[in-house]
């Protein structure tokens, strides 16, 4: 299948995401092709399990190309995603004596890229990164858009900064080796650039069914036009809204009650696409309670998140310590808690007067 | 003595520098004058000595503009200007709840501005930060420009990142309780801006003498045009060159080895100025070698330098030790020490073809 590329129109910094079978094999080309010269230093940053299966393709990609490329296998689970771990990059990046002209490579899930990032992001105050996405959530979401980060005790991705990336490349194929429940997960992102704002693409994944829980059932025509479409989505309102402003927000949908899900479960009782798709359920049910949208939409967004094979009913958490909670989510502003909510398939809108009454009665229709 | 403003023409984030006596006592005000409105969370990051003189003023005059101001203290010497250091920082803005919308001010020398400066970087992805340096060295160089950071074992700055302050306030009278030495300090990067860009600015400091090294004989009419003009030789080069891209390099003049004497001396053993001082005089000496400029131009340099109390003679170095140092530092392109060399008083150049044996003998010449 040919690579097909969507551009992140940035004034300061546009940069493509090429998408398709077999793009891993040209990273060290694509590379070069950016501009970086034969013989930069390159750091390849990882995991274990992603290096055993793809960490000698990309190296070998790297190498063809002339880049001076190591590798750097890091810790790379939700609670391994600290300042710390963040500080063994730097000190990679010391002892391979990386320049303000070399590049940091992200290969692996959304954790390696948030924190490759932030390691590029700070290392002489800001050298270059590739992301190169090996899960579904990754491709569709994190590796676009240069928000990079690592978690404080006191909150997901507290620190962290913006840091766009020169390079996404994304190779369904490195999909295979995913668990398929981390699929399934991923896929909750997808559904939700269609409820925000691509009605057509709801649609798809709306006549596709339950194809859509598997990769094995997915066929790499549709897999590749969802890849493509996400990014497509994702990349508009990046360009729109690269810091985060106003637009930017939207792609919350279903992040503010989804954070709260992670974190009142503990971090790993949940995926957090799973997490995320429950919070789009509640925020459809405040949307309904609200008169916003139909309850025919919430059923639509429903039954797509139930052929994805993600979990429908709530948790049972304290009502109380949901509110609670919500006060000390960073999408606060001004002591207001601001909930994105669908207005219908393909549009939504930002709301902070949502109130704790009505909360409360979307959570109990969630149970 | 009316405050005077200079500009820092960002495209993207413009903002001033305001300069005056008394400055401090408006700080509120004149943050209130960006848009935060009443209420606003600011987290004042100090140090234990700067709080003592003027953390009531400073928190008082927030107070006063209705904003919602906590002050925290920190350890802020050059070996607490680490990862470690700025997580503090990181644990207060959470448990102050600081949102997006907030603002820490940095109110000290250069420690505590690049410090508090990343926090903000990092906090959240980038909340705003307000610089008011006490410090002579801050206030003409480090609180102007957007660079943040800390040290890594490796070397000085290497952690960091660009983020431009809302908001520099310069209050002279804050040098009053600054030691002498440090002043004098300070007055480096003052006759650095002078040799660079500034030649009425040089001929001013020279016609100024002796009473240079002390703020005691210094009068405020001249400590006021000596800041402005400092800080709005700084603001043209930001501005042309935000993130060190090219023409920015010229602020390193003085540095390539004023950082090799701070490394191989031992951090604290010369203040940051007094090694810029002895990297303007070796760079001078290497300009005088390779025939970029003549001998009394040296001379003038070296005459400014010693009115100012600064250091002339260079400490007894290992030349091999001064070369091997030299290949670590960040400024290092493609493995060729890149020099700012002045071509006269308000011109430089940046050379990266710089013999060994050049700087051999220019070392030499300095002892």
């Amino acid at each position: 299948m040919d690579l097909q590329t969507i551009r992140v129109e940035l004034q300061a910094s546009p940069y493509p995401v090429i998408i398709g079978s077999a793009a891993l094999l040209s990273l060290g080309d694509q590379i070069r092709g950016l501009g970086f010269k034969a013989g930069t230093k390159v750091l390849l940053v990882t995991n274990a399990v992603v290096e055993a299966h793809y960490g000698a393709s990309a190296l070998q990609s790297l190498s063809e190309a002339c880049l001076d490329a190591s590798t750097l296998v890091i810790e790379a689970g939700e609670d391994q995603k600290t300042p710390a771990t963040v500080g063994l990059i730097h000190d990679a990046a010391f002892a391979r004596r990386l320049e303000r002209g070399s590049l940091i490579v992200a290969l692996g899930g959304g954790v390696v890229g948030d924190m490759a990032g932030f390691a590029a992001a700070t290392w002489l105050r800001g050298i270059a990164v590739v992301q190169v996405p090996t899960t579904l959530l990754a491709m569709v979401d994190a590796a676009i858009g240069g928000k990079t980060g690592v978690n404080h005790p006191g909150g997901k991705n507290l620190i962290g900064a913006f840091h766009q990336p020169r390079l996404v490349l994304i190779d369904p194929s490195s999909l295979a080796t995913l668990p398929e429940r981390e699929f399934r997960a991923g896929m909750a992102e997808v559904i939700k650039y269609g409820v925000i704002g691509d009605p057509e693409l709801l649609a798809e994944l709306e006549a596709s069914g339950p194809q859509l829980a598997s990769l094995n059932t997915l066929s790499a025509e549709l897999l590749q036009r969802i890849l493509v479409r996400s990014a497509a989505a994702k990349a508009k309102v990046v360009a729109a809204d690269e810091h985060e402003g106003g637009l930017r927000a939207i792609l919350n949908y279903g992040h503010t009650l989804g954070h709260v899900v992670e974190t009142l479960c503990g971090y790993g009782t949940y995926l957090h696409g799973e997490a995320v798709g429950l919070g789009m359920l509640a925020a459809g049910e405040i949307s309904l309670a609200m008169g916003l949208w139909s309850a025919s939409d919430q059923a639509r967004q429903r039954t797509v998140i139930a052929a994805a094979g993600l979990p429908l009913a709530w948790p049972a958490l304290n009502p109380d310590a949901v509110l609670a909670c919500l006060q000390g989510d960073k999408k606060v502003r001004e002591g207001q808690v601001r909930f994105v909510l669908p207005t219908g398939i393909g549009r939504v809108e930002i709301r902070s007067d949502v109130s704790e009454a009505t909360i409360r009665s979307a959570l109990a229709s969630c149970a």
